[in-house]
């Protein structure tokens, strides 16, 4: 990670000072979906705020790796997963005030098992819950990391509007509420 | 903004050093929905990523302030808005691997116009749009910052899910698609 530092003029006309996070790496993250309409998460202790954290797969793609490459890496180490399908569900920006940091996001669907070989620095439980707990889990605030909060409104969004298999859609759907 | 660094056991047993990112405020931020469905988007400059950004009213409210005050502030100061009925809509966390940075949005209608005290360091533009524009722009990729692309989807799920008044809800959805 990366902290810049410029002197520029803002567009009031102003002299400003700004300083940029550039943390070197996209974020990549998947909302893998089986075909009973359920989805993989993962858990882990989050140090900065100190509390344990319910998340999609997510992590960092190189600027020099192609994004999809990123994921299914995510995907298959923190998850145990391949997916057989995938459709973009977000390009997005994570704080643009203080970073340069793009996001890009995944629905994935057509799992199958993936020998897991942990990361030897992390120690990550592995849950499958119907998405419909997942949306009112995100709804009472417990489920709380942004990026897999937006992601998984968007798949709900993209459930709702024709953006995935009907089948898979109508799974997904009928656990909500 | 603080920077912090820690020597730490992490749950593996290895020693770790960890670095936090301590904004010392909680991000703020709410969608203002008028009683036709249509939304108020504030625009500019992000000098970070070099772009120019839709989004939300938003902004800090320091811990020793009632959060509701804080974005009551920003609506009125960045949208020239106050609103009647406030729903809260998300509890999340920025981005918890790299901060301790907490973040809360809501919904907010029965909008009326202030005043604005324009920011003298800002120069932020004010458009109108229907709720189903902004919807196609995030899945577009258009409007990125993931602040208001959470809060915006979540107010999708909220109109489907009885969480606002039907007829709000009802505006709202009419244009989508």
């Amino acid at each position: 990670m990366r902290l810049t530092q410029h002197d520029a003029t803002a567009p009031t006309g102003m002299r400003n000072n700004y300083v940029v996070m550039r943390p070197q790496n996209l974020s990549v993250g998947v909302l893998p979906v089986h075909d009973d309409g359920s989805v993989t998460l993962v858990g882990q202790q989050r140090f900065g705020l100190m509390n344990y954290s319910w998340e999609m797969p997510e992590g960092g793609a190189p600027y020099d790796e192609d994004p999809i490459d990123g994921v299914k890496r995510e995907l298959a180490e923190e998850a145990g997963l391949a997916a057989s399908h995938w459709r973009e569900a977000l390009k997005i920006e994570l704080s643009n005030s203080i970073t340069d940091q793009r996001a890009m996001a995944w629905v994935a669907w057509g799992l199958s098992a993936m020998p897991i070989a942990p990361d030897p620095t992390e120690i990550i439980r592995v849950t499958r819950v119907p998405f419909g707990d997942l949306m009112r889990e995100i709804a009472r605030g417990s489920v709380r990391d942004m990026f897999t909060v937006a992601t998984t409104l968007r798949a709900y969004h993209m459930a709702h509007q024709g953006e995935l298999p009907p089948c898979l859609a109508k799974a997904m759907l009928a656990s909500v509420r």
